[in-house]
């Protein structure tokens, strides 16, 4: 039970994960543990606009820890995320789970790696989760990250296609208000010969 | 499609809907989002503590809801609540869940107001957790919470015994925390001849 309080206490840190979302409502940056409540509830919102059958309850479980690796290594903007980055995070875990029970670290890391693979039906809709929301904010607070950061349109709607393997309504949705953030400036403008 | 998000980007406000609890790593009061996430992951490390059998699922279902009643009515600090704003927060959510499809408002509804009654093992579980994890924040922050709002051991023992409906073991170990906190004057002083 000690070694469980501790855990509890060790994995409230990431409310201190600061992420790339400004949230205009609040007037300030969105931390990646209300971002992970955020996308177990837009789960419910969204559960029926998946094409295939998913386990729910492995699906909440997945959101909840998807973002743990981030408390060691912090936050990674979704443009800039590598595969050396994503191992950093694999051994901070590994860290933090050394004193919970074995079963509870195997299932804690196993959703985790589920989620980074990418290749399940439950993770290909967290995935397109975890890419709509951030999106839904921009939309709202006038493309903040997308000019700050030089996101172009066509740079977006590349690196968030995956979002179609989770939802193809969710996909079209991103499409059709995207186009419609482009026409009013939200992204960086596309730079011309490139 | 369009109803929904609208809902999502609605039910964010609970990000700023702001706890009575101080975290001492992140020198902030807690919001209710991030406490619900909190507790999700909780639910997870703690579900083999829990003397009957529960849906996992459902859990985290109502721990992700259980607090959106506060949105509009704000959060009320649990040595303060009453059955009122219990009624307030129901018709607050009614009026938020308006435009989902209806058998969605019905779940979401049903999932809150099974946590605020807490007759089933989902709910005695659930409302175990909301009481346990502030409890360990207030070990760590020297009773911050108690001691400014005047709360003593009796009192606090008294309102949160119901934590032994959700888990013997969690209120075995609140008990035996509580009493440590209590010797170390992390408690407000009990009156005499009170």
């Amino acid at each position: 039970m000690k070694n469980s309080l501790e855990f509890i206490l060790e994995v409230g840190k990431l409310k201190s994960v600061i992420r790339q979302t400004y949230m205009p409502d609040q007037q300030r940056f969105e931390n990646s543990a209300e971002h992970s409540w955020h996308l177990t509830l837009t789960a419910l919102i969204f559960k029926d606009y998946v094409p295939f059958k998913i386990d729910l309850e492995k699906t909440l479980k997945m959101l909840t820890v998807h973002d743990l690796g981030e408390i060691y290594a912090g936050d990674t903007f979704f443009y800039d995320q590598t595969k050396e980055q994503s191992s950093e995070e694999k051994i901070a875990l590994q860290k933090m789970y050394k004193n919970l029970p074995e079963k509870m670290q195997d299932e804690l890391l196993s959703l985790w790696e589920e989620f980074e693979a990418g290749d399940t039906a439950e993770s290909k809709f967290c995935q397109a989760l975890d890419r709509f929301n951030p999106f839904l904010y921009q939309l709202q607070n006038g493309g903040e990250s997308w000019l700050r950061n030089k996101i172009t349109y066509t740079k977006a709607l590349d690196k968030n296609k995956h979002i179609s393997h989770g939802s193809p309504d969710l996909w079209d949705t991103y499409k059709t208000l995207a186009t419609e953030a482009n026409n009013q400036n939200l992204f960086h403008k596309e730079e011309e010969n490139a």
